[in-house]
């Protein structure tokens, strides 16, 4: 069967799952994207899922590896697949926890997260990114910001992960401007000058988050803020409070923005007004890239 | 008619809604607490809202004086009053804005609330509360701090506001440990020690909020934090971050905390915490003895 995928790649997060159908050449046969992410999945739903995008491409009588990286691994996920602990190199195939499936054309491996006792903290998912960063970089040390509803700052250095912290900037962002006081102070307007004021503002100022978030509100019933201007201040505070708190990891260091776009532009913006030049790198080349690295790991050690 | 009240005292708030039907001694013949804030209500639903608590007792062919104070003067509540701006007394009746009513046996005026042009802030409520402290409290130059959704620090000096801070403390915990991913890991709990810890952590380590947040979810994951241990903590870096912001305010200073328990007394505990001795007052006590002092006022200089 001529379509028929060498292994399959899977990025299955919270919100959301991104399946590639691999050729034995690395090459991408096809791609999905869904919103079946952990959030809407019971520990049954996952395999449908999966058949769902992939089924078609399956031949039968024999098994296609699926190698899948994320949230699925969490404890309320697919399966739960145990977190190598720092200091380590992202994990691969031979570690990844196997998935017993009802249809026998999927043999379905799981990666484990990264974790670190103290400070405690986890990644699921950010470990394959990582690990594609040194595929696609092989010189690269320094430090990896992976900006999302939980932006991760890692340290990395000789293809290890040596240590990380994780800041819940964007689900707190959110969660203001879409359910707080805020929402009616904000829409989905832009200013890069006000964005960048704010990230000043709170980097030397990080102790009044709290009330310059007021201050949006009362700017717009006294003097009429505007909502795009709300929406860029809002941002800008708290990315200048985390940056202000992952100074450590970027001050002085070459730091590399996985995304290039979005709420990752915001974030390498910021660096570039404190004086650094980030690098930049596409979030989904990456995670592709980290994906295969896992995989092709596994079979140089046990071809 | 005996039980006829001389006039009415109102504080409706965005969740809530409390009535006291007031003596012409200055005596309360009944009250009435009801979930019918703002947020429930449309222009058209005050005044029957209000009827229902006290529609029995207005005797016909006359009208009684209803003063309130709070978010029902709000431009999305039943009339828009204008601020007072500071440095200023808290309103006075005379100062109110007339409510026209279907009712003729009502007759409504709702307090103005404060504004501060720079800092942009707003109070609507709160000056009530500080015209009860003057009340109860006549020598009381200091800070009056206000725990709530929205917790408010407000210099005052000689009778008027002389400035005042508004810190969105209360809303963020409450999004937190309700909608963000810490709400797998917080229950009802508390713990005395790890709030002290983590008010003076985040005291010393504004910066780091966002991360210390996340590093909840990862000890529940990683170290069994327990739920009860995780809701201190969240309070207590959220609090501890206020503090670090509202230090101008109180260093230094005789602090005055409105409200005895709950989440006023942690404010109380981590004040304590940091050496001073802050007063305590009742909250309704001071809510009701604002509204009849503002009551007051009107009727001695008019008569």
């Amino acid at each position: 069967m001529n379509d028929a995928p060498a292994w399959i790649a899977v990025d299955w997060g919270t919100s959301s799952l991104r399946v590639w159908l691999m050729d034995a050449q690395g090459g991408v046969i096809r791609r999905h994207d869904s919103d079946q992410g952990m959030s809407r999945l019971g520990r049954a739903d996952y395999e449908p899922a999966l058949l769902d995008l992939v089924g078609d491409a399956l031949p039968d009588g024999t098994s296609v590896p699926v190698l899948v990286c994320g949230m699925a691994g969490s404890r309320q996920g697919w399966a739960e697949a145990a977190y190598a602990a720092t200091p380590c190199k992202p994990p691969a195939l031979s570690q990844a926890t196997r998935v017993t499936t009802a249809d026998p054309r999927l043999d379905v491996r799981i990666l484990p997260g990264i974790k670190q006792d103290r400070p405690a903290d986890v990644m699921r998912g950010e470990e394959s990114q990582i690990a594609g960063v040194f595929a696609r970089h092989p010189d690269f040390d320094g430090v990896v910001c992976l900006p999302g509803t939980h932006c991760k700052w890692v340290q990395v250095s000789a293809g290890e992960v040596v240590s990380f912290r994780t800041f819940m900037t964007g689900e707190i962002f959110a969660l203001l401007s879409r359910h707080s006081v805020l929402r009616h102070s904000v829409d989905d307007g832009w200013d890069d000058d006000a964005f960048a004021e704010s990230v000043a503002h709170a980097l030397s100022r990080p102790a009044g988050l709290a009330a310059d978030l007021f201050t949006l509100r009362a700017e717009g019933l006294l003097h009429g803020l505007s909502p795009a201007n709300a929406h860029a201040r809002l941002s800008g505070l708290l990315i200048g409070l985390e940056l202000a708190g992952a100074r450590p990891y970027w001050l002085g260091q070459q730091v590399m923005v996985v995304g290039a776009t979005g709420i990752a532009r915001a974030y390498s913006n910021a660096l570039a007004a404190q004086g650094l030049s980030p690098l930049q790198t596409d979030a989904e080349d990456i995670t592709l890239a980290g994906l295969t690295a896992a995989f092709t790991a596994h079979r140089e050690t046990t071809s």
